[in-house]
């Protein structure tokens, strides 16, 4: 089985909605990344946490076969926190509190087995870290990051170096506009291509996402999902599902086009699934044949055949 | 060839955009779908101009063989007048001055040859006189309508009535989430399928457009343009297109899940022509082989083919 490296935030998440609140959920980019990624590819996750993590939150990692050897426990120290609350449209959403704690001091360290990976993701951390990540896997055969809109504004140009060394880039459509400074999204992805990636996908939300590569473009909607209970970590098991699949296929070399669709499926997928229910609840649960049978579904209700007609001049 | 009446606004537009600025440019919903709806199918506008609508104007829809013998010409009225400017950023627009003028009062007349079209498409206009024109066109075979939020909001029963006489509803996915009060678009739509329509289309600008039927669901992300010079009317072509490609399959009866989808696949790709230059002037000079074309394009950039592989249990 390929081997994937996640280096990101691993988190308890508050989270209020319309049908409910929860304390203390499992969370964080790479810990939603890895559950997702863990069904393509032997997944080890690197990130820090504080006493108050314990072998609960670890035994969910290992129940999907994670390798939790370099999360780093922090003595006297608490797991990054979050706190939110989504408003009946689910798309619309509120922090409430955000606790760095041991996330604020962060520097990854990686063991042999994390640093020999075939794929490397880089959540969302600081572009310089990133870059030192990347730097020590040098070996890696596919590397991929996820940033946010924070970086793009305090740390501009370490994100962009950090972009000139991977080989894909995972972003909100409206942070791909804002790195670029360009509104039109096909042209702000061009820009992206151009700083060195091979790959760059937009994700869109409740849209689905978009994916530019110098050969063409590929766009998927979402899966049409009733019972959005929780979107939290959606777009970070996107990621997993995405970069998991391309891991399974690391001995291709250079992806096909037809390699990168799929994968880009089999994220969207996943993601659909981690929506409806609170944090890694749904995740838990998840089975093969749950995400094979979503992704033929999403094949079914993309596909039109065309039959031109003669039309009037 | 088969036979389509709109009802809908005549108008002139004043846009400025970051590349121009044009004071008077041909437009308004019913100009806009039936300039599409023409390379389909046989189109009778209605809707209502004043004085200073002249030969120019009527030459660009009989460029495109679209009839005007019911286009409404009001003495000593001025025709319906649209102001508006978009940001950088062309999914924001400004509206600048809207003047009614001889829309204010309309009320469609239909001949006879408009009356006995197979298909009609009731342009956004105030939801009463919706009906007032669905009941008169008895024997249409398929019926669609468009609406704004503006009814939504101050004709809401008359809407829902005049959605209940119709086949099928296209509306921005907002107002669908309005119109039913329900933030998840898949039960917004689905409500809407309970009013009576078989097919609702959620229009989603730049991130194409979702359609629901009893039988499922199609999603159908935008062709990719790079050039987006004026979005204005793009709406209305896209109905033009879809509308129109299923006109030229009238005899069908009940329209296939197949046929419904390519049908919005041509509307899609008759709009990205639209947003390509100000007002009317990209339909002007739209040949069929573009829109085939694009609509081929459409295919290819939607497309994935699943292939399973084994996934950790």
């Amino acid at each position: 089985m390929s081997t994937l490296t996640v280096v990101g935030s691993i988190a308890f998440d508050a989270v209020e909605t319309q049908t409910g609140k929860r304390d203390r959920l499992l969370g964080g980019s790479a810990v939603h990344f890895s559950l997702a990624s863990s069904f393509f590819a032997d997944t080890r996750v690197v990130g820090p946490v504080g006493d108050d993590f314990g072998e609960e939150e670890f035994a969910v990692l290992h129940a999907r076969g994670v390798h939790t050897a370099d999360v780093e426990r922090v003595p006297g120290g608490r797991t990054f926190y979050w706190a939110g609350r989504y408003e009946r449209d689910v798309n619309i959403r509120t922090t409430l509190q955000t606790d760095l704690n041991v996330f604020e001091h962060f520097e990854p360290k990686l063991s042999e087995d994390s640093l020999n990976a075939e794929v490397l993701f880089l959540g969302n951390i600081q572009p310089s870290l990133q870059i030192a990540v990347r730097e020590q896997c040098a070996g890696a055969r596919f590397t991929a990051l996820d940033s946010m809109n924070l970086w793009i504004d305090i740390a501009h140009s370490d994100l962009l170096r950090a972009i000139s060394m991977v080989d894909c880039v995972l972003l909100n459509d409206g942070e791909v506009k804002q790195l670029t400074d360009e509104p039109n999204l096909v042209r702000a992805a061009r820009a992206v291509l151009d700083l060195g990636p091979s790959v760059v996908v937009a994700k869109q939300g409740e849209y689905g996402a978009a994916m530019f590569t110098r050969a063409g473009f590929f766009g998927l909607p979402a899966y049409p999902t009733e019972n959005v209970i929780d979107p939290t970590g959606a777009g970070d098991s996107f990621a997993g599902g995405f970069v998991g699949y391309l891991a399974a296929h690391a001995d291709q070399g250079e992806f096909s086009e037809a390699t990168l669709r799929r994968a880009l499926a089999y994220g969207s997928a996943v993601a659909s699934f981690n929506v409806e229910a609170f944090g890694t609840e749904r995740m838990q649960t998840l089975t093969p044949d749950e995400i094979t049978t979503r992704v033929s579904e999403l094949t079914h209700i993309t596909r039109f055949e065309d039959a031109p007609i003669p039309l009037r001049a």
